[in-house]
């Protein structure tokens, strides 16, 4: 492990905050910042704005322009040696004259992996990784899901009181959380590539699932992804609105009625019968999803925490109480005894409004 | 209403610290800060520790001595007019030669209530009243509740999960919070001068509702209040270790066995059969007790809320999930629509450990 300077955190640190610029934007590749540093002071920088758009690494080279001869070059992510939407960035590098390259991480992306890195130590260029690389590695944790565990990063949302309870007992959950809580969890939407929710949801919430943020900022609109085993919901809600993709999951089994022209997918069923999430997570992944954002009921977001396919839950608690009688975050979780509880781990947590948001991980 | 200074905020405000060092051992009496000012430095301060020492005023007065003369006064609560344990202290601040007192607020108690002012004006002090007026109401809750409200301040404290269930379908309690969390709790209890359960919980969890603290912390041992409609727990539980007094609350038809020798106390059962609360209360209070901390099952809690008796809610939330087959919090709201929901307003927050405490009021 090189030694890095402060100098280095506080450059790298900057090529973090540029890479997440991109947060909304960017998938199904990973975000990525770059910042150019020539005699201790930066003389370029860019983030990766979008997919078949300049590379992060490209943009602060052309920013930098003949300043980057000689320079040092901090990059979030390993930058690549394949010709993809955009040449590699190690020729790039090399090319403009670059000495050192400092990386957060490698890339695990199969065509990269290590050969870029491989290039530029071939061409002279001084090569460090692993610096920040646990915050480079949160940055990207659903591009990183995706490549080396073959699914997306699983956030399940969930609003709710403090007695723990998402909805009254007839299904009512407008609103429990305030406006401003409302308002952050679009932009966690916009950060993810699919929404995900069950028909049950659709049914009696009839969400739309689309982000809604200030017109001024840009995002890719993620997909909508509504689990519905028999295809019942398919004619109803505000999901076949148009305004973003919306892609049906159904059983094998499933009939889709004559002349249904919208995206589906089918998987096989589980052993109890229901929809197999690992394999709905599976085909997500291969889709280009990095992240999946699921809002749904006790039911849907009780059977992901039970296949132990939460990565994390996202909680806004609002300070009111909905009594015994409301609904349960999780349904099914089959918890008999203390021993069996599951602890959670607490990532973040912020006042949004009047409201406590809670970030928490399933504790390892 | 006097304008006051940033002095006279920054005197009052150290005299407000000072009252809360009594916290645990003044009650029944208010916790009374004290500090005295000349030539703008502070010459003597004192806090009134417990009932039938001196107060706050004579401690200040004693620290100063021939300083006092010409000084100014601060007081969290009006200066008394009658002699109780101790002569009265608007007497003592004229001797000494106070030639101005400003208090927090006046005392609601029947023998003071403006006396103690009408005194000091007569002898010719200078007195204002109402400087941080609302955090010494805030300080005493607890006595002010019970000289207004003829009632004691009522917190119920919870410890439960993200969930918020409080306890396993079984019964099984033992622990969901963390060990700072418990620690934090005997803080909470020693400034309660009753701890309260039901004969639910003295069954399933046998707490001993007894202040465990550092040893050097003296605190006055707070009355454990059983409520037990049909005195069917007398004979059992920790309660009846002899570590603190306990006082039995039971129906009027109860039958106590031969030899019954426990402190109790009858009151009527109310229109849904249970025990009067408000009956109970008013008898604590009449007992002079200002604060109770009710440490009971999601059934006894929520019948004090449902009531409308609860003041504060102390939750303690653990960063795990016991799932929907756990306990509730509060039983029986009969809370059927979004709208019926209970709002609460968020007093307090912070991390205690790994969980989250929260002090909440019902919003008005």
């Amino acid at each position: 492990m090189t030694d890095f300077t402060a100098d280095d955190h506080r450059f790298m640190a900057r090529a973090l905050y540029l890479a997440e610029r991109g947060a909304w934007t960017t998938r199904p590749n990973p975000m990525v910042g770059c910042v150019l540093v020539a005699a201790g002071e930066p003389v370029g920088e860019g983030f990766h704005v979008h997919k078949g758009g300049p590379h992060a690494e490209v943009v602060a080279l052309q920013a930098a322009g003949e300043r980057a001869r000689g320079a040092t070059a901090y990059v979030t992510l390993e930058p690549c040696a394949h010709t993809g939407s955009t040449g590699p960035c190690a020729d790039a590098l090399i090319a403009a004259g670059v000495s050192r390259v400092v990386a957060a991480m490698r890339d695990p992306f199969p065509q990269v992996d290590g050969a870029g890195f491989d290039r530029l130590r071939a061409a002279g260029v001084e090569v460090a990784s692993g610096l920040m690389e646990p915050q480079a590695r949160a940055l990207n944790r659903g591009f990183l899901s995706r490549i080396e565990r073959g699914r997306p990063w699983l956030r399940v949302k969930l609003g709710c009181s403090l007695d723990g309870r998402t909805a009254m007992a007839n299904g009512d959950s407008k609103w429990i959380t305030g406006a401003a809580s409302r308002r952050d969890v679009m932009r966690w939407r916009a950060r993810a590539g699919a929404l995900l929710t069950g028909s049950g949801t659709v049914l009696a919430d009839d969400p739309r699932l689309t982000v809604r943020l200030e017109p001024e900022a840009p995002f890719a609109p993620p997909l909508r992804v509504v689990l519905d085993a028999g295809l019942a919901t398919i004619a109803r809600g505000n999901v076949r609105d148009g305004a973003a993709p919306t892609l049906y999951v159904h059983a094998r089994d499933a009939k889709p009625p004559q002349g249904f022209a919208a995206p589906r997918l089918a998987v096989a069923r589980g052993a109890d019968g229901q929809l197999d999430l690992q394999a709905v997570l599976a085909a997500l992944a291969e889709g280009g999803i990095n992240e999946v954002q699921v809002e749904a009921g006790a039911t849907l977001s009780g059977a992901f925490l039970r296949a132990g396919l939460v990565d994390e839950l996202l909680l806004y608690i609002a300070p009111v109480l909905l009594g015994e009688r409301g609904r349960p975050m999780f349904d099914g979780l089959g918890i008999e005894s203390m021993a069996q509880r599951l602890h959670l781990e607490t990532v973040d947590t912020r006042r949004i409004g009047d409201d406590f948001r809670i970030l928490l991980r399933p504790a390892v």
